[in-house]
């Protein structure tokens, strides 16, 4: 048990009663305890969402011999977390994420609705022939493909698919106990014409 | 003499013969010898300039702890160019330089023509008291320096100030003898809302 609760905590970071808490809910089993922990962190993390964040870093990522370059706001709210091992791999996670799967948004709210508009024609020219009845439900998986796309707390993890970068950051909220919130980011490719 | 040679040669990069002209052109005076292969780099570098700029490196310069980042994008003609130390060292500076002396623009160019009405407004305002014959001079004077603060190719390199950034983008042409763009930047300050 004891050795469950140290690899629990590898895994999550989460408090020493936590994770015991956490495992025995789950009958000792590590892989629930840490979804059990994961919904914690969820709720923890939108009970956080409202706090000022002031603090943060401003990190970089060149790609490819120069060819990509990134630049990435990520606020937090003290300074301490700031200097955190969490949080700064989190930022240099993005960084790569941002350089391989070159997103356009950080949030969904941020896509106009003109954008939102032109896809979903676009969608019911192409499946024109399919019943009215399924055209609904196409026209929905693949605005949520598109928002999977283009914006980055929608897209799948690089580095594991299974995980999009909105658990990624629940997660950093949730081992650093503060709100934290990615402002903005910038990326460059040689050549491209902005 | 041979040793003013290779002194000149570290300082402008030139090569044996020009270095050796211009000496014998400037009477043995290393300092005016330095003034006529900037000359001619600077003729060189009109003649460059209509050259096209597909290579070139991204890069990027962190400062203070992560509360300025900066990203850059410098072009040139191949990539050999690129990846030779005068360009990177080139880019290098660039980096320092918009963290530290904040730019808005890379050229005069970009300067909207409404914004720079405003400042003459403004100049006109605060020197009324003046007669009209003097207040041309004063508005142009302002307006320069007003162009030094916010362009980046105006602005006085912060580590040799009597240098500008243009003159140091025309030296490392002459340098490298390709037609050099700076295209774009980025600039993050912590916090900023931007």
């Amino acid at each position: 048990m004891l050795n469950k609760v140290k690899e629990l905590r590898e895994k999550t970071n989460a408090g020493m009663m936590d994770c015991k808490k956490a495992l025995s809910e789950a009958g000792g089993d590590l892989d629930k305890a840490v979804d059990i922990l994961r919904k914690k962190g969820a709720s923890l993390a939108s009970k956080k969402s409202s706090r000022a964040t002031k603090e943060g870093s401003i990190s970089s990522y060149i790609h490819m011999n120069q060819r990509i370059g990134v630049l990435v706001e990520v606020n937090c709210e003290t300074d301490f977390v700031a200097r955190n091992d969490a949080f700064k791999n989190f930022v240099k996670e993005l960084g790569m994420q941002i350089a391989a799967a070159n997103p356009t948004y950080v949030t969904k709210d941020e896509v106009k609705e003109e954008d939102i508009q032109k896809e979903k024609d676009i969608i019911k020219e192409q499946n024109k022939s399919k019943p009215e009845s399924a055209l609904t439900k196409i026209v929905e998986g693949k605005i949520n493909s598109y928002y999977q796309d283009v914006c980055l707390l929608e897209q799948p993890y690089i580095k594991d698919p299974k995980t999009t970068i909105k658990e990624l950051l629940t997660e950093v909220i949730a081992k650093t106990g503060e709100n934290i919130v990615i402002k903005r980011f910038t990326r460059y490719q040689l050549g491209e014409t902005a």
